[in-house]
């Protein structure tokens, strides 16, 4: 038996055996094998029906009397709640809306309220998604704080009695790699600071425990692991403990005690839903409202076990399959340490992966030199996996 | 021939005459007398089918490719230069994302920021709808200013050396009160401060003339005359001759000067999209820009024309039909004076409104005693003006 003939065995054993596998059904896919749910979802087949009927009978034929009979107001704390078991927290405490950079804002000066005078350090994480770095800029330039760049892994011995706050990303958007959340924010909380989480790539793909870990505020994005659809709105958890004194530097009229009170002077709602901000941005939210009923049913954990699965796989297929030092993984081996990607760097990345899309598999490229490959578990099977290596080891050697 | 007779046939010659009122066929609409488009614009026809295509094909099939080729990643741009020429804007000026709320955010700071150091006082509308006030009062706070709330009608007489700016609603959302927009900036000129312009209540409605009187920002919302959808995003005005110094409070990725570069230091980009912040909203800003199709041809001098007839109509027969003493209008009878709304103060609005409401007249209600009704141009007939006074009329005999 070849070595690929081994793999295809593999991968139809591991199909077999894998019971997330049905939910492939509820996506709309072809023949191209998408490893890019890591940038853009898949399209759940709920969303089309439930977009028609928002636009025609919702909006169209209803108009104004949606925003109560069809429960257009309350929908950004409703889809927080229908989050909030895939970052593990308790209902009441995330609210939908806006993008992932505004949450940030409100994020990071909020914590920094929060974190009391006398503090004026912010530690970011030095190889962040970069929108976080540039918003938290503003908001210590904004709040009289100090910016400083570290590692996740050396925050615990920076963190001190000036840090306010810390900003980290949960898993990192280019290499794939997963911080130690719970370790990261006992050691912020040791030092008397407040920890935000981002978790644009780790939401969805692996457990968060916001909760039981003592996050104090976290951010992040639902169109990628939560297949919301393009720029679909990000979300807000703030602590509950913390949800009184939450003091936003957005006070929209949509975070009021009394929105039609219509009153000159600002009282801020209980709750969640401190956290909004202007008007609801309602088709794309009731998008990712019906995009989140495929996770009826389906464990995190069952999703973070066919996640490391699936890129154990990968690594595996690549390195039967790609010429001997043509890529270096950039992806943490330790299951520990591992999102739900696979980050390779490459000569030339930008034309291979141009020519990986022109051969049906679709990763992406991040400059300089990374090739980036997204493991969704809830519709990316093990035989696409094997073709995805496969491929990309007929792509490597055709350019050399 | 009766009072009702007469009116009856006015309102027919009237209709008959009206160059706009082919444009009704555009919009789904039924038998209500629709008079909250100043809150939620009806769904024109061409909406549904274009956003089927976005969610269905754009997303569905295309998935990550349409960030490139459905035109996704320069939205923001291509739609604001949609509106721009509503608004009396040459191109290149506005962007389209975020809230009115978010918007108004980033005016304000960046108005304090473009006036310069000295001047530390913001004047505000004191009758603003309150989100604004809201987002300045936070805006004040984050940039060392005093916010003093204001008649804009006072403002020339108050604007001095220490002001850096003056947010303004072009229309007052409650009265329908047309402010003096050339003549309020040319005094908060005149003063060395800047003028932010709020037109979400007379975009699509009026002549607005941003670049003609020389305001320097603008923000306004989407959903209302322009019929954008329901919470569909917001757009920033920065005058050209501002964009090279507008220093937004959230420069988020999409703003830098090379986004897919991923660089950990912020580098504005040059123009109007320096006001984008993080990944727009596609579903509801496609919807939107369908949605402006239906002003292709359309001259905004012929809509104020139409618009101007219908409120007077409307207070003709409300005169005609209502029992003395009843109702007063709070709306200016004087044209320049006069948004594209007429709003009624009468004892139990609410209940008025419900019953309004029940007999197939959509207006308003807003607390604590006043009756919206608003005329979109491209949509509202005589005959339903005529209608809606009739049945408030009835209404208010039943009541009584």
């Amino acid at each position: 038996m070849s070595e690929t003939e081994a793999l295809l065995d593999r991968a139809a054993e591991l199909d077999k055996a894998d019971e997330l596998g049905k939910l492939r059904e509820q996506f709309v896919l072809d023949e191209v094998v998408y490893l890019d749910g890591n940038s853009l979802g898949a399209l759940p087949r709920a969303v089309p029906g439930r977009v028609a009927d928002v636009v025609q009978r919702e909006w169209g034929r209803l108009r104004i009397r949606s925003w109560t009979e069809s429960g257009w107001w309350t929908a950004p704390e409703r889809i927080g709640d229908r989050i909030a078991p895939l970052v593990g927290a308790a209902a009441g405490q995330i609210v939908v809306g806006d993008s992932t950079s505004v949450n940030v804002f409100k994020a990071v000066v909020g914590v920094v309220r929060l974190a009391g005078g006398g503090r004026d350090e912010i530690l970011v994480d030095e190889a962040t998604f970069p929108t976080d770095g540039y918003i938290a800029e503003s908001a210590a330039r904004m709040t009289g704080c100090t910016l400083r760049p570290l590692a996740p892994a050396d925050m615990p011995g920076a963190v001190g009695p000036r840090t306010a706050a810390a900003l980290v990303n949960h898993v990192d958007y280019r290499t794939g790699r997963l911080h130690d959340l719970p370790g990261i924010t006992a050691a912020v909380h040791e030092a008397g600071a407040l920890a935000v989480w981002d978790l644009c790539h780790s939401a969805g793909a692996l457990p968060v425990g916001l909760d039981e870990h003592g996050v104090d505020l976290a951010v992040g994005c639902t169109y990628k692991f939560l297949n919301g659809g393009p720029g679909s709105p990000a979300y807000l958890y703030v602590a509950e403990r913390h949800q009184a004194a939450f003091d936003s530097p957005l006070p929209g009229w949509n975070s009021h005690a009394e929105p039609f009170g219509m009153r000159p002077g600002y009282t801020p709602a209980d709750g969640a839903l401190r956290g909004r901000v202007g008007t609801p941005d309602i088709l794309s939210m009731l998008a990712l409202e019906e995009s989140l009923t495929v996770w009826d049913g389906v464990s995190v954990a069952a999703v973070r076990e066919k996640s490391l699965a699936l890129t154990d796989f990968f690594l595996e297929c690549v390195a039967a399959y790609v010429p001997a030092g043509s890529v270096s993984s950039i992806t943490p081996e330790v299951h520990a340490e591992r999102g739900s990607q696979v980050a390779l760097r490459c000569d030339g990345a930008a034309i291979v992966m141009d020519e990986l899309i022109a051969r049906g598999v679709v990763g992406d490229f991040r400059a300089p030199d990374v090739l980036r490959f997204g493991f969704t578990p809830l519709y990316v099977g093990f035989a696409e996996v094997e073709r995805a290596a496969r491929v990309l080891g007929e792509v490597l050697r055709a350019e050399r």
